[in-house]
């Protein structure tokens, strides 16, 4: 599909400004030649596009990240490794958080929106809990963070209770045999987003047993993310979370 | 804990109004032999108990049911095979859908709150998606189906592209590769909840297939619940829908 | 080894009364064909040899009672389908319980020992709960029921919190997620015997999902048996009961 | 729930003693930032809060230990790294040990308690037995050693079981086929307690084919715990071996 | 390759008597059809071709049956269906055991062949067990059977060790743990082979937990086939014995 | 996109001939409520939609047979059972295979298209042999069938290495251990479509044993489908030879 | 089979020159020691051997080469690490190809052959995608490559459509959720290759995922290979595109 | 059993010379503190104890070498890392094999025993097959190697049938799909251990995809061993050959 003609077009009032704009949220991406960057992303799913770091080289994940700076000012990666943090620093104002692998430009939005609430079982799980709190704070999203909640002392967790149904979404985050969604499900009243970590051993076969827990839970209104993915948890989270704030049907 | 310690200490003034609901959430159940039922599960996570059918004695169903309705007039039994619904029928005026295998008594809220969409890939998976229509319809919320749209007409889903950008909440169920909610969550603003089913054969392992692929999805913005459990997706899409509609932070 | 040679040198003293009962503990069976019956077990294990009737004919499981009752009156059969209590029933007075698929001869111990408690998630886990609750009886041991307690509601679980703490040996009982014995195990004082089942379905894999979380419990003092193996859970819950009540150390 | 409330309504009569133990033992931790330490574990369930080591930076461990040394004295680490060890010791003194990997402060309990027995198959299993056996020995048991008595040479096994008999709880530890608690199971009374190994390759999976066996056993009387959570195994012995000395039921 | 080339070859001489068989092994079969009948496997492979008739319809197997049995006399086939006997028994004189499931035609031969001991750990394994023992005789072996020797009662099977070492080869069926194979490749001479049946359930898997097991013995001298494989475990048992036998190097 | 717009455009000159194909080629279906009918899915793959009948009711079959047909003439349906066979009879002239479980409107093309040659391992393969050879044939291409050539008896194959060479594509069909396309593919020039099937049993695991085979076969130019698949692979064959055939690059 | 008498015969006219090339396809090969090169394996099956480099030592590689060298020209090396390609480096004029792992004596053919497409999903894809475009080249045919073209931005594979149809086969490379070919198999009309590759984590097992994905898409068309095997991709690619333009049927 | 009392009995006449061989195969053992040496497992089961090194410490290796050689001179070592070969070359005059990772005291048997053919599929399968050659040497047998004959070249193997049926047993070693022992198991008459390798990478799993490959296998006379264990593999066709060799039945 032709750019000029599609806009001759609409000048030409042969198509109207609502089926513009249809076509313009599939339509845009800029070719890098290791990638095609989807600028437009946000416009149409409403979240911006994210460069996954892993199984990049250092030198293309700088180069996305100018292309997308350049288009979109903030920027945000997730499992970068140092040697991308070093990498995209030479040539862009970058921070970097080392336990959580995220790299991002840009600050987060002033004021932060609604509330998500991240609870977690353990200690070994604040990686991938950090991730899950930084991509929403990112996005835009306000964040509180109650860690080491864990079943094996599950008043931890009930002392956090009032703070779980004040929130728009929450994310629970365990290892080892996932329990803790299940029992945040069957007490408290926002949508629970689960999310499994790889820690533990042995026949917990590297966070697939926290993930079958989370997906055979008794309590409903739980939806689950990948092993380790903080990003998603928080990404989604905040997809609810601005709905919650924003939407005015 | 003791009930009459707990109010006389509420009328001394020993707790405060918030304590005590905050004590109530957690407190309240019937035991009728068979099951405990947990009456207050819906003042405590903002969802009512719903009868598990499968595994279940017809009569222990009845049983259940009895109570339920006594306590709280509606009640929705999923999983329910033909004789859970003639069991309870016996004692109830109750509503069976054999499609869905859902057991209802009372109707759905008019007027029915915001929307979700439930969208999926092929006709096979239509009775695991009434499963998810009919739980978010129970629930009050407003459901809008488009059906057939899998990834190899890929055209029948961008077809009702408007309509997935309406809704507070997408259901996206598919069998087989699984494919459709990256697809969605590709080109969709709201939250994707996706829904695998065991619909295929072979190397599908009963939508373990459809699982795995909707765990890795390149496309952020999506929660996933177990294989078949149309159940679950509505619960949490309505969750997402009544955090959308009612919310006023 | 030749049992007439055992007993001379015994009577000769070239082996002691205790090397005696060690050699005896070890020795004998009785080999009735289709079967070689271990009417020793007891003696040496502290427990009966129990029959599994799964797998064998009404005819065999009827000759294998047999002998076993001719050699210690009492006698437990497993998984007996009605097949081989019909043709158990043909020779000898048994009973059989149609929900635990229990099939004995020969009434419980009175007064029944000390006290196990077998809690369980839901009303579907009955029969394996009850096939754990009938084995322990059988053997000797005084079991409390308390079911249908699952984290879904965990307050249920809390209301029987003081009556978990009074056993020997607590059995938790739970499908779907399994959470059960994770929670037990961070609340309650006696050793905790977790017992999967195979209710759930989807991403449960019969049962699966719900033995990994047991095995990968953060709460620890939990040891695991089978998928639905009732029977396992009451005899070991048994012997732990046995230990704690008769022991003098 | 606050405490000067709870005290005031317990000194004004309000609540009982035993009231006031119950509650007192689901409710205290100290919140310690990184961690919740759940002092009162020990209370509450029979067994302290252990510290696991592995996911957590030194200074996240050597922070929880010097919480836990003020309020217990004793503290217990498992799968401490040498850096976790190194960062502790700089701060109290604590005692290491780099085959098992426990990490602790504070000696074993003199009279230690009743008898563990520890049996293994194989000299590679031997660190994970020692996880087991310190784990104990640190609860207050007393343990016995039996290493390298697999089934291939069986008779290895028969030499020890008259100390098999004179255990509270026996502990079997096998990798590669781990058939060791499947034949001890057979031939002595005490409950077992089956620890996997991942000793083996190949098919072995790590440890799952130990674990499958274990799971399996035809001989009943044995839980089963993770693959190589030899924490997990003593703890359980310890509870086994503290209900069968301390009872008087 | 064209049989009458060759034969002219080989009368002119231009081939030797021994690449004449040679190439005569490799060359025969009979094209019925539904089937390419392998008439020169026993020649070629020391084995008749054996007929699988899951699978195929009762017709097929009988058209099979009678090509087989004008060439060779003698027939075996495996997993026959009680309809697929019927088949074959309507145009040839044929012996169904409905037990294994081996439906024969032509008697063992006169004297048999050696020994081989099949020792099995429970009744239930018994058919497995069958198969196995069946498809040796037919093949010439004489074959022992020692059933029900599991290693939960091990006395069992230390009272037939006489027995086993005097066979060419053992056969040890076992299902559930599958422990036995490795106690006897500990006990005796002769090579074993492993044979897992799927007897068991929940995390037996259908008898994979038998296979992993008899895979990864610490116990050498052990090969292991397909679970309920008996047909293999017989076939492969009749080639050592017959090697053991026969064999004048 | 409005059509009416498009074909304006296109008259007025504002689109060439070739983006109106292309937009074309995605846009076409009939929503007949239970399905999407996608019926220029031809024009955009080069192979019509097929229906997949397992699954759906009879009367939704035979709804979406008489749109196809009412479009197209010729139809194709797969995995149809005797009751969907049946329900389209009733409307529609249609020809049902019961082995294949193929069902279809419309005579195969004459003169048949190139040469694909379908090998086969055993005879109990040949159900799923068929459905691949019947799928080819329908499209339009010409068949040979080679069946029970397994690598049991390898010579049997060798026999056919002139057909196998004479194809444009092989479809090498093969349970159990699903050697018989690795042997293909290191004797024979087209390309290989790798068809595992179901047959087998044990640690077969429903034809995953197969899949896998294949999956790492030593010999390249293979290209592998589910297991039980033959309507894929009798599709992708007729695509290649198609290509071959028609090809004039 | 001796070679001298193979040639008399035929000079003798005892066998055609069309046994005699028969024959010939299947008998040579050079036994070197650690390998026997199977120098005549382009005569039987269209294309060359090809060396598998990984778990070879550097020295088995270079003389593996070398024999290869010697006797066709050209060769391919797969999976060659640093030191496989400078021990090879020592003795011939080599390339090697850091990304794809591809080492080569011999450049492409020109003019390359037809068109073959590799579409892949992200940039993180390439090294992979890059093994089947560099495998095909070397066998001679055309490559276009069109990267990071995933479903999160499906447009980006739109914009390609065009080139996708315009080539023999295409090959659709994707890690993750593994979606791609599924789209692919639903809009263009060529073959359709799926190659998985292990970039991902978590659920997605190694690539696991996006195999099981693969095999179950609902789009017909579609073959798939093992994960990260790029070279498998390019020769089967090359296979088709080779028939589609040489053959004259 | 006390062997004073044990000989005093023999001595006196108690116990028969027959019954006192009995016994001692099952009696003796030497504990050295990290293991049980058990010097009379030759006696037993007509094979060495061998030391596996896997998971020992250099020192532990060392240990039991020195007990082994002072009681029968021979000792075998496998999965020997340099590290234990450097420990005991200290003490000890030891032979280390670094590509089977063997450790050895003490030459062959001169002349060795019968033959045993080893056949590999690829060259990347050499350290696997050299365990199982060096094994069988060590225990006496003769050992004819025929490596790279994979069925991507099968004339290669057709080259070596000859010396394939002049074996008492045929070692198959494969990687990747493992098709190799199913091709020899249809071509050669004596009994077949497949030897599954872990070559390959992707869906191979590790060795599983041969592992099952050839547990399926259609052609009988195969026993399967471990993934890797060349050790195993040997000394179950030592035990093989030396029945063929030296039986007298």
């Amino acid at each position: 599909m032709n750019l000029d003609i599609l806009l001759d077009d609409f000048e030409a009032g042969n198509i109207t400004r609502d089926e513009m704009k249809s076509v313009l949220r599939k339509q845009t991406f800029v070719d890098i030649g290791c990638a095609k960057i989807d600028h437009n992303r946000e416009a149409r799913t409403g979240g911006p596009e994210v460069v996954y770091c892993a199984g990049k080289t250092p030198d293309q994940v700088a180069t996305i990240f100018q292309s997308m700076h350049a288009h979109n000012g903030r920027v945000l990666g997730t499992r970068a490794a140092p040697e991308h943090a070093e990498a995209v620093a030479q040539v862009l104002d970058v921070t970097y958080d080392p336990k959580s692998l995220l790299l991002t430009i840009g600050s987060p939005a002033v004021p932060a929106l609604g509330k998500i609430v991240v609870v977690s079982a353990g200690t070994s799980d604040q990686p991938v809990a950090e991730e899950a709190a930084g991509t929403a704070e990112f996005l835009g999203s306000h964040v509180e963070r109650h860690y080491d909640c864990g079943v094996a002392g599950i008043h931890r967790l009930f002392s956090v209770m009032d703070e779980l149904n004040s929130a728009s979404a929450i994310i629970a985050v365990a290892g080892m045999e996932g329990a803790l969604p299940s029992v945040v499900g069957g007490i408290a009243v926002p949508p629970v987003i689960a999310l499994p970590t790889s820690v533990g051993y042995g026949a917990n076969f590297q966070g697939l047993a926290a993930l079958l827990t989370m997906m055979n839970s008794c309590a409903p209104g739980i939806g689950v993310v990948n092993i380790d993915n903080g990003f998603g948890a928080g990404y989604l989270a905040h997809k609810i979370n601005k709905m919650a704030v924003l939407n005015s049907k």
